[in-house]
């Protein structure tokens, strides 16, 4: 076990490494440093994936195997070996020189993005998005025991995940978020408050007041600007979030800011036990953001913290606006053009048409120039809007130009795993509301360090749901956490769900 | 020749990847990621060493030498094969699990570093010092091929030189220095320009405005604040350069800003060819001093600039300030504490006394816990001014902590090829003081791209100074400069040189 483990930490520090140079990119890095930067982080790839599927460390697997017997199911040496074993027998399907293109098309797809959104031309970014998808679909070819190609991509960001299983949840969400759109599109909030004119020293005042109290530190953490917000850690003590600025409208920045605070919450609370290894991060992309969404929506938009948001806002923006008009007027919901300033109800649609769109692009039933014409479309028939330009519209996230289709999914599965888990913390913590209101967030960081985020990757997604729900992933919680938040920011009665709700 | 490359590319990526995290500790890390920034060191120091030092790489040098039959002696490929065999054969003789420990402990002892010179408190250093000598003594055990312990050391930083002969020239520079400094005692020249109140945004632009004259272009480089000013590059197009600041007297940022930035322009202007090869960085640490101390001192603190600088700083700060009022000031000669805020005089006994107390730490006739006496001692004997405390005394150098042993003696020898260079370009280039006073400063940067910067570490310095003057490192040019300088500075005759000029 020693030298598995020895193994495992160099990996892992390769991994820092790239990590860095990926943060790097994105927020400091000036342009002329991306064509070295491309093959620093596919040789880094390289190196990383040679070590780590090759027979040696085969063996080490196999020997801390056998050094296991009498340890428990839940341990952490158990849970490493398992987790190992799982994605050595996956990684060794793919070459070392596929995986350093991977590496190296995400690095140059992204600088290629940045500079085709900057100017709405997709034509600009298709042979970058072409390039990916073909790598993709080479690295989709590496396996035969998938079901269909999406399921091996999507298998990397929510292991174990099937997209039968997130097509019939998203045919649920679906099925209960039109019908509310379209009840709440005959009502009225009024959000004015949240226009006008927001210097970016008082909105940065405000943020670094709000995530101080959510559990940002100085000592660990790192806030930084990035064209595309993102939370990464280098360990939990060295985490990185970032956020983007808009003077004329303050939520972007606040909200998303303790959406990747969630997200930096979440590696901060892994047990020091498992740092240097791979299990020391979080376990899927569904479960991190559900901590993201749980700090942005669910505590940031909700109805407690609008009490200690309200006069903070006021204070810092030097002007006067209730609890009460605040909490409404972040939650008005109406169909929008970018995914991540979307309100909570219509924003299952974003994804679900994204999720669409990359499997038809992955099973070559949509060719990439066909790609605009068709995202308009989606987002006409979805949302009832029309996309002026394509930086508004199939250029506005970085994922696919990192190489990261199949990922989109896990936002969607991160809200529905919130709710559950929002859920759960009510009936554990029954004063949890008053507590959040009072500014008190220290019950919940405890409740989710305690029940999710110590626990790192030791568990599948099923199993850490099994422990804390006693469920599996399901749409009913949310819609219900959503109906009902709906119901009073509108001030009205929405009808029961299709759903059952579970006893 | 091929396979050579790609194996050096790969260590290449390797460096950089360990540069960025090197110059990620410094500028951004938060403290909180200190162990874990530590350990990813020396790994990726342990991988890059036991790939370099591989018999594999050894046979690649053997076939890359084999097919160089009829190649010049100064290509790309004859050069590269002798630096990369030169340096195969020193590292072949370091144990990877040392290399590694040294890069670990370089990354700790930084971190103690700046903890201890922030309570100025020298026995919580002690320790890491301790470590980072005992380190050093076993990598010169590792050699049996230097004359003494200190130039294993030495080689590093300044391949090829012997301590013997940085003594001999030491001792020349010190009999020019001393009675030079006993002169200038007797005069006196007003600085109160420099002092008053200069906020950093200010500063900022004054900077941004220098820099961007000097070649400092956005597109590939950066401009952060650090503890220990430095500068690194990842490549040409992607330099690194750090300042600090103090509202009370501008000339630290500003200065410290040019040499860094002389240190960027001579990464920056590495031909395109030695790019992801160890040709593509500055040959030895003599060489790339002398840019950064050109810039800072012949260019900066010239004559001729001072009539660019005087009217940007007058704008800068609000004031009146004339060019041959600044000219005086800033080189204003007097004996003080901290190397880097020295004047161009007193600046060589300041690395002359570190010079002395390394050969005596390293040999063992000077123990840890006497250094602080030490170095107050050298302090009061060579300059004659008391050390009120540690800070600005032994703690004052970043250098140590990082196990950076036998480096300060670069220092000096950059400032006697700056002289050397310096005279040369004024030979070459006869109207170069007219470019300058007028702001053109492309001749210069042309002429040092031309003779220094593009030949990356393809010669070494004996070689480069070969090419460039006919000569090797010598005193007298540069004490020639500065007493020629000093005589303007302070309008009076100086007695000539004990030393002779070359004719």
């Amino acid at each position: 076990m020693t030298h598995l483990r020895q193994r495992l930490a160099d990996l892992e520090d390769l991994r820092a490494a790239s990590v860095l140079l990926g943060w790097d990119q994105q927020t400091m890095m000036p342009p002329g440093g991306a064509p070295q930067r491309a093959e620093t982080l596919a040789t880094l790839q390289r190196f990383r994936h040679e070590l780590f599927i090759s027979d040696e460390t085969g063996r080490l697997i196999e020997q801390a195997h056998a050094s296991l017997n009498g340890i428990p199911d839940d341990s952490d040496e158990r849970c490493l070996v398992r987790f190992v074993s799982r994605r050595w027998r996956k990684s060794r399907q793919v070459p070392a020189v596929l995986a350093a293109d991977l590496a190296r098309a995400a690095s140059v797809g992204q600088e290629a993005w940045v500079y085709a959104r900057q100017r709405g031309d997709f034509t600009a970014f298709a042979p970058f998005l072409r390039h990916n998808l073909e790598l993709a679909k080479r690295y989709v070819e590496c396996f035969d025991d998938f079901d269909c190609a999406y399921d091996a991509l999507l298998d990397d960001y929510e292991p174990g995940m099937k997209s039968s299983e997130v097509a019939r949840l998203f045919g649920q969400l679906k099925g209960e978020l039109v019908p509310l759109i379209a009840e709440l599109s005959r009502h009225t909030v009024d959000d004015s408050c949240l226009r006008g004119e927001f210097p970016v020293a008082a909105q940065r005042q405000l943020i670094e007041g709000v995530l101080t109290r959510m559990g940002f530190d100085r000592h660990g953490w790192r806030l930084d600007d990035a064209v595309h917000p993102f939370a990464t850690s280098l360990g939990s003590t060295d985490v990185r979030i970032t956020t983007r600025w808009d003077e004329t409208y303050f939520p972007g920045a606040l909200f998303g800011a303790m959406h990747e605070c969630g997200h930096g919450l979440y590696e901060a609370g892994i047990a020091p036990s498992l740092q240097r290894t791979p299990l020391g991060h979080g376990l899927s992309l569904g479960v991190h953001e559900s901590q993201s969404r749980l700090w942005e929506n669910m505590v940031g938009r909700g109805e407690a913290f609008s009490q200690v948001l309200a006069p903070l806002v006021s204070n810092a923006f030097d002007t006067e606006i209730s609890a009460d008009t605040l909490f409404r007027a972040v939650n008005r919901s109406f169909p929008s053009l970018i995914r991540v300033e979307a309100d909570e109800v219509t924003y299952g649609l974003h994804v679900i048409m994204r999720f669409e769109l990359e499997q038809e692009l992955i099973e070559g039933r949509l060719a990439v120039e066909d790609l605009p014409e068709a995202w308009n479309a989606r987002m006409k028939a979805y949302l009832g809007v029309d996309v002026p330009d394509d930086a508004s519209g199939v250029l506005q996230d970085v994922h696919w130009s990192a190489g990261l289709i199949g990922y989109f999914s896990t936002y969607a599965l991160g809200n529905m795993i919130a709710g559950q888990l929002w859920r759960q913390v009510h009936e554990d913590v029954p004063d949890i509301d008053q507590q959040i209101a009072a500014a008190e967030l220290g019950g919940l960081r405890s409740w989710l360090v305690e029940n999710v985020h110590r626990h790192g990757s030791k568990f599948t997604t099923s199993e850490l749901l099994g422990r804390v729900v006693g469920r599996e992933i399901e749409v009913e919680p949310f819609v219900s956490y959503l109906k009902a938040k709906m119901a009073t920011v509108y001030g009205i009665s929405l009808p029961p769900n299709l759903l059952e709700k579970n006893q």
